[in-house]
């Protein structure tokens, strides 16, 4: 199911990013997508894709309400290009050189080149969406639905400032993390299934749902992220394990440790994280202390709960028995996934 | 008329900008249209703020169509936003640490920030042209506009990569050129003009002779601009004189006198741009060497003849008295404009 969602969407998606007039950024965009290495040659290692999460949900909420999937597909391709311009800008943000197990787009070629290439997709995913119309959905449906996609990439925008703010400042609370990731992570996979929702139907309930359903699986998602972040396997994530705490990133886990560590105990979390680098012993000992608050629990705590009120929005929905199937398994692998 | 249009615009721009949510961005977006200084308070000095250009032809076209301007106002709005996020991201690109006679965004606040700002910007602005059928435009419409302001920001940010592809090529011609500011200002000065035009009539002579205008409105002002970059006088532009040449850029007239220069002209010109500095002797060499080979005349000639053809490209359309006056006026002020 999901898989063929996948495939129509990259099959779409690779009439898109090709075409976009200007060859050196179609290098880019193809490289990032983890289509072609950096000289523009096919890929050789597939690992590079991502997981195509957010059109998937598109698809799914649209066809689970009984629309027409084709009307789907210009608004999921979309949400992938306004994702994956997302990630271009992120990179060059945190000055991250590595994703997806490759070099990043701007530690490639460079800022000025990666700007564009993230802008470029970013108006690409904007005219896609803008596009829907011709695949027969109402102009007043299509505004709607890119009036929605642009709000929901304001407010993931939004929520990247707030991660910036975070990093200098002490005192962040598990509270004011989770605002933060409903920002940056949530609003877009809660768009998702709403803008899905929204071109099969018009009754207001099933479409609220489903945005509900994607605020609290972005919630699960995210903080599924922090605990890979940590305590994932670097072979599957993509990441370096060690990252998210040798980056001193204010996960959900470390926040939640900033809180409830005892005295001694904070104070070398205060210490450590006011190193400008980390090495090895150091982040040991974070993990340590990660451990000894319980800090991985709480994490699988909150991502059954969220998982839980996923499920649970959608109650009330008339849904066909195999999307109902198909809710549980989501939400299950996105609250246990390894990468 | 356009001081009025222009007071219009500020207005409802003042509801948008600080209506971001994020107070930090507000900031820099503010400071950014030159309204208040990097610490969030009013701005003493007026020069910091720009012309308003591309919403001031999008209302004209409107009015001088007889459309309703209130109905124009969401676009026109958009649309220096539009233009504010690619000056922003410029920036960046570019390294440039000044613009109106201020520091850069990315200059006061680091890279991070400023792309989010541009990003911030460019989102309010999909926002607002989305917005336009609140005002009484029709569902169809509001998407048509949509489509052709990103459209003409996609080519923007073509003509931005092509700029940046230039810098590292040896063999620019004056017609190459001619195409990379078509991209990258052009597009949007075409853009305000089609847009206004399209928000009055759905006569598609008269949308496409305004889009025709403002074609070669967009070549007459980069160009004027390139001689500006060289020969205006720096308190009026709010560049330093000699910038474009210190900076090696390739201007029309610095294309112009690479392809005609004599061979001792033409090695000092390709060894002075090989090098890394420029120093003001440097400078002087290479502006003797352009009025040499005649590039003002050959710039100010191409600015005339782009003039005509803006004028003569509106002469089968049916406007009033008034507005006949302006484009002569604005077509005017915009060929010999000192700043």
């Amino acid at each position: 199911m999901f898989a063929r969602y996948k495939d129509m969407v990259e099959q779409e998606l690779s009439q898109v990013a090709p075409a976009s007039g200007n060859n050196d950024l179609a290098i880019l965009m193809r490289y990032h997508l983890g289509w072609v290495d950096q000289t523009g040659a096919p890929a050789a290692n597939p690992s590079a894709q991502g997981k195509a999460l957010r059109p998937t949900l598109c698809m799914f909420a649209c066809e689970a309400l009984q629309g027409n999937l084709r009307q789907a597909l210009p608004a999921a391709v979309a949400l992938e290009l306004i994702h994956n311009f997302s990630l271009i800008h992120d990179d060059i943000q945190d000055q991250d050189l590595e994703r997806r197990h490759q070099p990043t787009v701007w530690g490639l070629w460079g800022i000025p080149k990666a700007l564009l290439a993230g802008d470029t997709m970013q108006s690409l995913g904007d005219l896609e969406i803008l596009g829907c119309n011709r695949s027969g959905v109402t102009p007043s449906v299509t505004l709607k639905v890119s009036e929605i996609l642009t709000e929901s990439y304001l407010e993931m925008i939004e929520g990247q400032c707030l991660d910036l703010v975070f990093e200098s400042r002490a005192n962040i609370t598990a509270h004011d993390y989770l605002q933060m990731i409903a920002c940056k992570t949530g609003a877009l996979i809660r768009s998702s299934l709403h803008i899905g929702a929204l071109l099969a139907t018009d009754d207001r309930q099933s479409t609220d749902a489903f945005a509900r359903f994607g605020s609290y699986l972005g919630r699960a998602y995210q903080i599924r992220d922090d605990y890979l972040g940590i305590w994932g396997d670097e072979n599957a994530t993509g990441k370096s394990s060690d990252n998210d705490i040798r980056r001193r990133k204010k996960s959900l886990p470390v926040v939640f440790a900033f809180e409830k560590a005892s005295s001694g105990s904070r104070e070398d979390l205060i210490r450590i994280y006011g190193q400008e680098n980390l090495d090895a012993s150091d982040v040991e000992r974070v993990t340590a202390i990660l451990e000894e608050v319980g800090a991985p629990e709480y994490a699988e705590r909150l991502i059954q709960k969220s998982a839980e009120s996923a499920v649970e929005a959608l109650a009330q929905v008339a849904l066909p028995g195999w999307a109902r199937a198909e809710v549980a398994e989501l939400v299950d692998f996105l609250a246990r996934r390894q990468y």
